[in-house]
């Protein structure tokens, strides 16, 4: 009887996450509440038409806007009936390329991508406490990535993605001090690092396609406990535990 | 002969810093260029007064202003005569405290720390590249702290700065791409944590004097070569080195 809120669902890892919750029984996921800056596109869209009920579109144009934030969350609430969210995703994000070196970034672009990744992410987390409080798991995920571990910052120059790298690094800290701060309520705050996955962001280019790193996320979020709080966790793939560097999928912790 | 532009030198550790640095002899610390926002408090103006032309105020109003940093780069630039930078220090920035946990930084906050700690380290790091090149040492110093370590967090529960810490998180990361991507050109970038130390932002419950904690600071950056290029590192303040947890000031390397 587990409810989740996901940020992000329009596309890509979201979208994927949506679709693989669903095939699980109702008395196991039930309910989704799938979090789009805009009205809906068409698969999820699909998704949505075929759930009965379970996947429940929630539009919230600007993370950054407090208002409208505590709007979505209040909806959420009244859909669940006081019952509360057992699980947040926090999925959304950007990562504009840079043409050249760090040089190159502007100003304007580090706050934006800052602002989506980390503060957007802090936003939704801060006006959805108090939906968690009320639920079962009292869990929310952060998605990272490998590329905001300073520790592996060298496995990752081929990346140009410096203000991305930065902001995840930043979100890797927001992570730590939410479950810091929040341990001894029960939370549990977990990051995660869901493999180079072929979406628009990943590119086509990347290792794995988005069911199978999809899968792993999806895991990891039904699994966590609150010994997994203040963790930064990879994914696990069959076949690339033993990979060396930027591909290794093995379920470790990565380090900051 | 070696010459430094330095931000936020109005006041703290900064200041400190200046009339350091203008105590060694002119042969070996030639020009200190001292940033400020604003046109010169008393402190500083009576440190230029009796500098014999060694200390130099720079005003950047708005270092997010990439109009502003580059006329300030123009200007350092001809002062030097063309013989480059040789040092620069990322000091300048803020640590708003927090009423309440994490949940009560609002999105702007946590935006307006980012653009003042890292944005703005980025700013005058990315328009100076061109006059650290041309320098001795191109040598890049990031004022960071130990409460920007992921790894050391629990250390710091009791400091409720909590986009600050996460902006420090960010700068550890910006100091760790600008180290990879600069580093084949023979630049150095360290991160410096320059101990809790009694300034406006330190308060005066600080462990440490202004000056024996900026002691240390110059130190580091005076002795800074390619081995230190994307390092995170400690003060050394004698008696502080065997300190536990948060007090301890042993120059070593800080973990992310
Ligand atoms: N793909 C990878 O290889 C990879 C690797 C590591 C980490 N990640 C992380 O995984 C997460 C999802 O990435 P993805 O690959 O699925 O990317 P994607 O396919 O580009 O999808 C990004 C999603 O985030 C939403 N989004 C972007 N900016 C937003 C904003 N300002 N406000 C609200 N929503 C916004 C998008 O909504 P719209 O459709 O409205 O734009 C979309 O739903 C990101 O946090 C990313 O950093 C991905
Ligand atoms: N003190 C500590 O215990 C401690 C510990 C760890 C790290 N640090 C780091 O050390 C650095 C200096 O700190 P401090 O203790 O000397 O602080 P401080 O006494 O409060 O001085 C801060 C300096 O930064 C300047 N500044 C602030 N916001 C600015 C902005 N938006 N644009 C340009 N300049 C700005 C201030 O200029 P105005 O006078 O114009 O405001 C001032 O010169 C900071 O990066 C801080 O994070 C300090």
């Amino acid at each position: 009887m587990t409810s989740l809120a996901i940020t992000g669902t329009s596309r890509g890892i979201g979208l994927e996450l949506v679709r693989q919750l669903l095939d699980f029984p109702k008395d196991q996921v039930s309910k989704i509440f799938a979090i789009t800056r805009s009205h809906l596109d068409e698969p999820l869209q699909r998704l949505i038409d075929g759930s009965h009920g379970r996947i429940e579109n929630i539009v919230i144009e600007d993370f950054c806007s407090a208002l409208q934030v505590q709007k979505a969350a209040n909806q959420i609430q009244e859909s669940l009936h006081g019952r509360g969210l057992d699980i947040l995703v926090n999925n959304a994000g950007i990562m504009p390329a840079s043409a050249g070196k760090i040089e190159s970034v502007t100003g304007d672009q580090m706050l934006g991508v800052f602002g989506t990744n980390v503060v957007g992410a802090h936003m939704i987390t801060s006006n959805f406490l108090p939906l968690l409080r009320a639920g079962a798991k009292k869990l929310a995920v952060n998605v990272s990535t490998a590329m905001g571990s300073i520790a592996y910052a060298p496995r990752y120059t081929f990346a140009p993605a410096h203000a991305y790298k930065i902001s995840k690094a930043a979100m890797n800290m927001l992570n730590a001090q939410y479950a810091l701060q929040y341990a001894e309520e029960g939370f549990t705050f977990v990051a995660i690092s869901p493999g180079w996955i072929k979406t628009d962001l990943g590119s086509q280019y990347a290792d794995l396609e988005v069911a199978t790193g999809v899968t792993s996320v999806r895991d990891i979020i039904l699994k966590a406990d609150t010994s997994m709080n203040g963790k930064f966790v990879n994914i696990r793939v069959s076949g690339w535990e033993e990979a060396e560097g930027a591909n290794q999928y093995n379920g470790a912790e990565i380090p900051w």
